[in-house]
């Protein structure tokens, strides 16, 4: 019977009842889709299937698993099996593991495996020097070198050595110089379309595209996508080859990223884990800080309203229309500051564009508020009650107003930037907040010059 | 003397004043910065500098062009030049820039396609047949396969055969048990840790994940990352493999389509192109539509309040605190929108979820609601001339604002994916400007109640 015909459920309760079989299955179906159902299972049933196979095996099952499932397995896990199964881990994984664990916990970890593993132990300790977000952290340091003087059948015979102890694959063999100095890179295809004989250095594509290690994940992934490398070399200033990073890794970190640039976008602090997996705790936190802070904010408008009280007093209805006029600032504002927010992450907008995205917004802002002056004026209008003077002080408000918007909302960005923050954190509603007051403002201040003697009247229009 | 120690603008120089230098910088930098370069000459001047280079030679730089670069190209190159380049390039790039042109002018060019190289053009038919965003649309029809009953060492020459007509990177050679059918696949690791003389059969990956031509390729590139391929090959539904799709693409698409979703998360249509390359009327056009829309819904709040005048009338200053409340309603729910927009984008959170996710927002609504509510009613309260019954007033209808806009922020994008709609048209703007009516509506009930005497009595608090 093949395995793999049986469903979901049914395979779940056969690792359950029988966790041998999963050696079976392993030769059936794709790692992932395994780790996938073991992570259904109960971490006590995990931990007794991965028991059972040897660590190799169980390694990159293990190394699949969400980060949440592998910190509870280390919990329930003999520390000597976790340990047997992180010697077998790729060296990335392996440090992502290490990464997630409460500190103490990793640092008791690591000492155990330094005893199994010694050289395991070092890639961590040489990952884990990196910040969480950088090159340095992300690279694994397996790859195949070679020194630069071999031929490029012993570059071949490297490739084979070097497979047959580990898992993870292989597209490059780097050729080095010294034994830190890498000289060149030849592909698998390049090393198959030579001939054995030939030197590798006749192979060598020299013009290496590497990044340092502290570069951070973001322009690492920018890198990678605009040379379509798979492979991309992490090289530190005094020109030693540290690791690579792998297009994998890429796709996930640009994922992640994107996902916390539109959980800021929408004012909320990232989540760590996926919605389903977030405390309802951890959510009102997340969710309640910004909240409380929009909200302290927003008072302003309150405030502001209140000033000016005398104006609104006079113009009977005025307070009616600050939703409306305020509102087409806040959406002007969210769409430029989005643009430029986006513009910046993908690299086409630098901080030192801003003086033309500052002209374009403006003319932007003056066209789409006259458009939005226009459509205004003309439902002022089609109200009985309500006159020319009016019309015009909400028309020229919305032009005032969607300027305003615009070039806040391209501007803060570029500011946050410039002052090292995430220029995310300007938030749609963070603008919609700031350029509320200031419509309130813009919205008395246009009809007081409009209307100065119906106000300085307290008549109605 | 090194051509690639010139700095950028002596380097443009150079090529276009010596355009023959182009082949020896070739040799010295990627070709990606070369087009990087070539793309801020004037198109005359790229037109000249790659007629200069023999086709094989132009067109990996020609594909490496932004589109608009490649669009005005193909207008001023000969139409006979532009077919020997078509015809050398990747068949997953000659189909994009197929795709690009306008249709008669594709046609045309397809045409003469067909008569220098018929399976080229033939390729550009196979791959336009499918949707633009599908599997089949971002495949390249170029990749090895063999019979499955050959040798590891046929397979190999096959590699070199195939590697040497082509410069596309070659990772897999695919095992074909009839002229389309797939049996198994091999890496090049697996090919070189074999021996020469071994059947290619017993080192094949016989369980090979793969997508049909019309899956969406956000789809796509989720399957791919989960897997962590670097190739997917697209198999149709009788089981014949139609091409394969490679990583690079894929981070291309990842980025595409986070660039479009956080772009209508801002109210902004998708541009076609970067920031600064999109002209100031498409930018009108994209932004317009959206603003113009947004504000006609938004007058809504302004009817709200003229109909609801007398209980406005009749609580002195309580159009003030409008904006204040309805802004926590639109930013919990641009909050609860963003967190299930992206969650369906990643395939975390499914269409079915949504009683789950309801419950969870009507729960977090309430914590939050109440939150703001008791600083709400501290707030008012510091004010010597506003008493207990209209701070509570205030509280309680922030309790029932941000509830409403917790469960309509995270409805609304279900409800559009339902519709076969894209969730990421539910805006943070437009959610905020839904529930700014709804918010109108709450408070002016909730006062109702609570106040009742002061309204009927058009007393004041």
């Amino acid at each position: 019977m093949r395995l793999a015909t049986l469903l979901g459920p049914e395979l779940k309760e056969l690792l359950r009842d029988d966790p041998d079989q999963v050696r079976e299955l392993l030769e059936e179906i794709h790692e992932q889709d395994l780790a996938d159902l073991i992570g259904e299972l109960e971490p006590e049933e995990q931990a007794k299937l991965l028991a059972r196979l040897p660590a190799y095996e169980a390694a990159p099952i293990f190394e699949r698993l969400e980060d949440h499932e592998q910190e509870e397995l280390v919990d329930i896990m003999p520390p000597e099996s976790v340990v047997q199964i992180a010697s077998e881990m790729s060296p990335d994984e392996r440090a992502d593991l290490f990464s997630i664990l409460p500190d103490a916990q990793a640092e008791e970890l690591l000492d155990k495996l330094e005893l199994v593993d010694p050289e395991a132990a070092e890639d961590v300790r040489e990952i884990e020097k990196w910040p969480e977000t950088s090159a340095g952290h992300l690279m694994t340091t397996d790859y195949v070198h070679v020194s630069e003087n071999v031929s490029v059948g012993a570059a071949i015979a490297a490739v084979r050595v070097f497979g047959a102890e580990k898992s993870t694959p292989i597209y490059n063999v780097y050729a080095m110089a010294t034994e830190n100095n890498v000289r060149g890179v030849a592909s698998l295809r390049d090393l198959i379309l030579a001939q054995p004989e030939q030197q590798l250095e006749e192979i060598l594509t020299q013009n290496i595209i590497s990044v340092p290690p502290d570069m951070d994940q973001e322009e690492v992934a920018r890198r990678m996508a605009k040379y379509d490398l798979n492979v991309m070399p992490v090289i530190d200033d005094t020109g030693a080859m540290l690791g690579v990073i792998t297009i994998d890794d890429i796709v996930d970190v640009l994922t992640q990223e994107q996902t916390e640039d539109v959980q800021k976008l929408g004012a909320v602090e990232p989540l760590d884990v996926p919605y389903f997996q977030t405390s309802f705790v951890s959510f009102i936190r997340k969710r309640g800080t910004w909240l409380v802070l929009l909200f302290l904010g927003e008072f302003f408008t309150q405030t502001a309203m209140r000033y000016y009280d005398p104006v609104f007093e006079a113009i009977k209805g005025a307070t009616y229309y600050v939703p409306l006029l305020i509102s087409a600032g806040g959406n002007s504002g969210s769409q430029s500051s989005t643009l430029v927010i986006r513009g910046m992450a993908v690299g086409e907008i630098k901080a030192r564009d801003w003086w033309r995205i500052l002209v374009r917004e403006l003319a932007m802002g003056t066209v789409l508020g006259t458009g939005l002056g226009v459509i205004g004026f003309g439902r002022v209008l089609m109200y009985r009650d309500q006159h020319v003077p009016f019309a015009l002080t909400v028309a020229l408000t919305l032009v005032g107003i969607v300027i305003c918007g615009s070039t806040v909302g391209a501007m803060l960005p570029i500011l946050l930037k410039r002052l090292g923050l995430d220029p995310a954190t300007s938030s749609t509603p963070f603008i919609a907040s700031l350029v509320d007051v200031l419509g309130i403002i813009i919205f008395v201040h246009v009809a007081m010059i409009v209307m100065a003697t119906v106000i300085a009247g307290h008549g109605i229009p």
